[in-house]
């Protein structure tokens, strides 16, 4: 998806600004537009087809939510932008998935946007841009894939659990903060379990594949620091936004939603500090793996270099060659060789070698 | 228990904020809630089997400590909470064995949650979550074990030593945290004593295991680290709060203990300093072994694999070898060969390898 | 270009402030001046031969935006900074090619300096220096090549796309600086594909010009590092200044170019680590080679020594040597061999050195 | 005197604040207070024994300054603290010597506690604890040892050189803790000199000795860091501590002091990272040497294995061997030996190895 | 100078406050005091000898720069001193060759020291202590040397170029520390040679003298970086100052001498990144050779040691021995000895070490 994404970032080169351009992978196949319409007392869900038909119906009483899930169909996405009045650069950052995580305030709205990660065993982490739009009674969020992670809020809007129903759109908003985190905390989690697992590979049984596994890992760690990080600005800064369109009763929640991202933030760069640390343990080991390989053969080489060397001389043809003739010569040499290897083995062992 | 507060912790997701869980290991058998009524003139202890009956006897004068052990009874946690007033996400955040340090305002009381460390020579540094809630003329404790330390407190409240008895809740809490920080010593006091332990090892006979045993100090530093650092900014935000719980006279208390904390800061910090140093002690001191191990056998087979191409020429079968036949042959070899060693070894005493 | 841009540097010692030389090479072969005048009704675009002549024509009640192309002609470009009233260090600043990129404010226009980078397959990231001045009615831009990076915008004028004929000359000098963050993307992008590669090889194999391109690379993104860096503070600055020659509409634009160089450092910073990465798997590569080479050293000679002293003894001319006249004696000698070696073999499979 | 110090630290958990407990060696054997009264006209200086009589006399019209030699006694330290009105907190850190430097405003005095600073070729580098209490019109400080520091400035009291006689107990403290920074100066110029001293030594000749001491003078350095920061913040927050207690005059020489612990703090931080760098120049050194005997091994083994091969073929005893008979096959031997043997040396020059 | 000034400065400890010592080599064989009159109109230069009758001379409605070379005589430096109403502590600080570059404001004038860097190829990176005083219409500058660096500017004086005869005092100290700056372009020019020069020998050739290079430009860009940060806050200051010393004419200047030293610091920061690379690419060098010397080792051994052994087996006396007598034994002994030898070039030509 990354390279993609990038190769397309640079063909927007020299366009006017408020142009949007769908950069990014075409992940949904169809675009989905679901409008919820609540208040304490009643829930409306539909699907919108037509948009002209379908956000024209006035706004209740309460709140209302359009989900767009697929970025790709550019007219849709600029007409929901028309029908809540959403500026040019708006419609263009949404479409773009490009974006870090931040916060925008434009006087009538706030525009959010971040990364909605998931954790598969075999593909790892994956990573989806969600927009959302916050105004005084209405909620617009924006989703490049049918993943139905929203799918709780919308059983407790209509189960009516909680406090969803009695509070505003902020609340709502912080929702769907709530569940991105709650994800994160998942991510952090299956992450550490893999660094467990390599963890104790490590001290066992040091080998490239293993350093190939750290190096993964910390990529992904790395890839998760910079999507939490500047989060915790948007959750943060949401908090102290003084726009009006924040209440105070969800500020205790947004704050501890803060505390949350905090937390998560923590894991990581534990985390991070993990994955370096391991990483000089790999190098310790391949030089203890090293010194192990060329200690045996230093042994075999000192003990026996010294010793062919001696069999090699009474191997020689000299004529005049008085060892030779005699007659215990031929165990006096095994004598000698016994007595270096013991002598040399007590060497070594002197040594701590052995 | 890290692991299995984790795994718990994704189990939250798309829960409703507020929703009490408990998170984290059941360490206490039993839940256990003792109150302690006091002001300066007398002292009352009980312990509370109804919650209805128990915390409805109206308050003295005073400051009622009531203090909850065990956290996974979540009725008498809620009941503990209703009967004090405290937030749903308080209560939520006692039950969250996970939670970083913290202080927070909720206006009429403060909420603290903080780590109470414990060292055991065969186990490490152990871990328990503390929360406190301190209230205008109240304060409630809650923990996660019957670990009894807080005991001190109730004999000083009870036997009137100190200042306890005269000044407020306020200072109780301070108390409270005093313990915690003296125990943050003996940890950092007990992990200085096995890293000045395994620094003389490193420097006199380094081999594999005193770096798996410099990695788990670097990881039980790094998780003190974590602890202390945001406790350091609960101590220094509990002395800014001007929401009038604290009193001026405390403060002077609470400016000390946040003094305490920078003192463990610091310590844990140099001994972090001092790992990490003792890690690349270790690396240059397995080089210099493998250098060591490199010059026997360099030394060794530089003096004889000439000599055994010497024996090996006399070893040679040519019918017409002027040599093999002379008187001397044999002799001169030894004095061949005893000369190259002298001058190898000149060589090698002037070259410092030997 | 950079040597001999610092050579130059230095030969401005001791010169009274305010004297401008042409720092850098010389990279336009000919001077050309173009001046647009431009308001929502109407464009006009020209060749200046004559400064005097040329900008004269008294400004339309629009924007006039000039633009300088080489910056060698010191005579020109001291005539353009007379004409717009530009004080003697700004025209200084121009001459060097050697600038900081930053913006200043002098009162009655805003002088904004930063870095062109251009990216070609064979040379690497290329760096013009662009020097724009922002009046309230005026843009006076300053480049050292011919390249026409800012052609789009020409179109863009002419053709009246965008926003661009209706906001003033702030929207204009915002479109150039969107252009050059543009082109920081395409750098990025560039060498974001190059790391990729060289991530792969370095997995791979290895090898010492693997390490060469890692140098080359990590020194490119450190340029690259150096000029975004201060870029982010010129755009960041630029949305700040409240000299009255920034408009509220233009504000959003920068608030969102802001954002674009934020992400195209991300991008760096995330290039940077990876790289660093990177080198440390080169040397756990190389160390892992090292490894490899000195087990099959060790394997070798530990089977063929013992061995080859085996042969030696029976190689030995002695005369009373009872094996030699053995009948089994040859046969036994090779059985003992193969044993030898099957033994050692399991022992190295034991060791997983095989 | 630090594991002492801390081991006794941990045995204060749960006692209530404010409790005094010496934490320390007992470093002077008699408790020793001498109290020196002076004002521009006039010096009195005596040894008080019995604290009711001592300390009882009036104060003349200018500054009294008592120094206490010995805090292990515990009854002449609470007596010295409730003569000048001491917080039992104050008490309590002066008999603690483990405490970080800090400067505590207690509204009628100030508290200032820093560590002296001494280096003594053999032992290395000293630390004592010196506490100072800064009052309207008097000065109390508080040593560990009998160590005459402060002898210079009584001197020039007695003698009324320099300003100290005409300004007030601000000055005295400011000439204080001068003589403990001239005496950082000294401990700084000496672990220079060490510094110097090795650092020629590990270019020259690095040995396992060599790393042993850059590792103590990296630790010496820590301490001195940790000693020093801390330092700068006291005496920089006595200068813009505005309780009255510190004049405008003094207050010239406390910023000149403040550059001072600056310069020190340099210096400290220059030869930390000259320490970082020698440890790097020292594994290279290693590496090399590695190197260079690696080479020394494979040009002699490169050279003679093949040798000996050939030795070794014609020492075998085939029966049908033509070489063996041929008149000119020993010569023919040796010519192939020497040509072989300047062939590799060639070789061996031409990669630079010789 | 180094060892020289730091020993001489620990001698000053115990001296009160304000009394100049000179610290530091005596560099210059003879004071010199030299005092320069000028207003718009007119310029007077002459050398003071008697500084009662010398300095005496009453101000002309102008600037008087007075520069002392030599500050090794301390009445002459008083005697400066007092004419212009210095602190002690300024004449202090001016003898002391030791100061980090500050400014410091004594309402009446601003007190200035740097330090003026000088590169000759041979010696490396020279210092000199330069203090400037600012006064409203007087200038007095303070050199070690008879180094003529500051002629540039009595010439400019002189021969009224540029603005420095219209504008005041403030614009003067600009030019001087203008000037300085240049200098440091200059000697960070020289090292970006130096750095280039070495950069090509570390890839192309690395042995211990580069690494030796590498530790001497790591030094000399460390004691740059100590020069130029604090200088970067004594322009900055200097721009920041409402003393009134400092006029807004002068200011713009200012600002762009602050961006010079940015740009400086820039540089210097570049080549310590590339330093700090180049180390880690002559290790990884040297691992590389390390690895090559070992392959060719063990390239040989693993060919000549197995066919060793293969010839001592037929150098044996065993009185049984088939193969001995078989006609074809030698020939095809050779033919193992190719095939083996092909077959191992093979492996090690798969295995890419060949």
């Amino acid at each position: 998806m990354c390279a993609a994404a990038r190769l397309k970032r640079s063909g927007k080169t020299g366009l006017p600004p408020g142009t949007p351009i769908h950069i990014g992978e075409r992940k949904a196949d169809q675009v989905q537009l679901r409008a919820i319409d609540y208040n304490e007392d009643r829930v409306e869900e539909r699907f919108v087809d037509d948009l002209n038909v379908g956000l024209a119906v006035p706004l209740p009483s309460g709140v209302r939510w359009v989900n767009l899930t697929g970025l790709h169909d550019l007219d849709t996405l600029k007409g929901v932008g028309d029908a809540f009045g959403l500026h040019p650069l708006v419609v263009e950052d949404i479409a773009n998935t490009d974006q870090r995580p931040k916060v925008e305030d434009y006087e009538d709205y706030l525009y959010i946007v971040f990364k909605m990660l998931t954790y598969e065993p075999r593909a790892g982490v994956g990573s989806e841009q969600v927009s959302v739009v916050l105004g005084r009674n209405f909620v617009v969020s924006f989703q490049e894939w049918e993943s139905d992670v929203f799918k709780p809020i919308r059983e407790r809007i209509k189960s009516s659990k909680g406090l969803i129903r009695k509070l505003g759109s902020d609340f709502l908003v912080y929702s769907l903060l709530d569940i991105v985190v709650d994800h994160y905390f998942a991510v952090t989690e299956a992450l550490g379990d893999e660094i467990e697992t390599i963890s104790e590979k490590v001290l066992a049984n040091p080998n490239p594949a293993t350093m190939a596994t750290i190096h993964r890992l910390r990529r992904e760690l790395m890839f998760l620091h910079r999507a939490v990080w500047p989060l915790r600005e948007v959750v943060g800064g949401l908090g102290k936004k003084d726009s009006g369109l924040v209440t105070e009763a969800t500020g205790y929640y947004i704050r501890d939603l803060y505390d949350h991202t905090v937390q998560v933030m923590d894991a990581v760069e534990i985390y991070r500090e993990m994955m370096s640390d391991l990483a000089d343990i790999y190098l310790s080991g391949v030089s203890n793996r090293l010194n192990t390989v060329m200690k045996v053969l230093t042994i075999i080489a000192t003990i026996f270099i010294p010793l062919t060397f001696l069999a090699g001389v009474y191997g020689m043809n000299f004529k005049f060659f008085p060892e030779i003739g005699w007659q215990w010569g031929y165990p006096f040499f095994w004598l000698v060789c016994i007595l270096t290897t013991v002598v040399m083995l007590v060497l070594f062992r002197r040594k701590k070698w052995l």
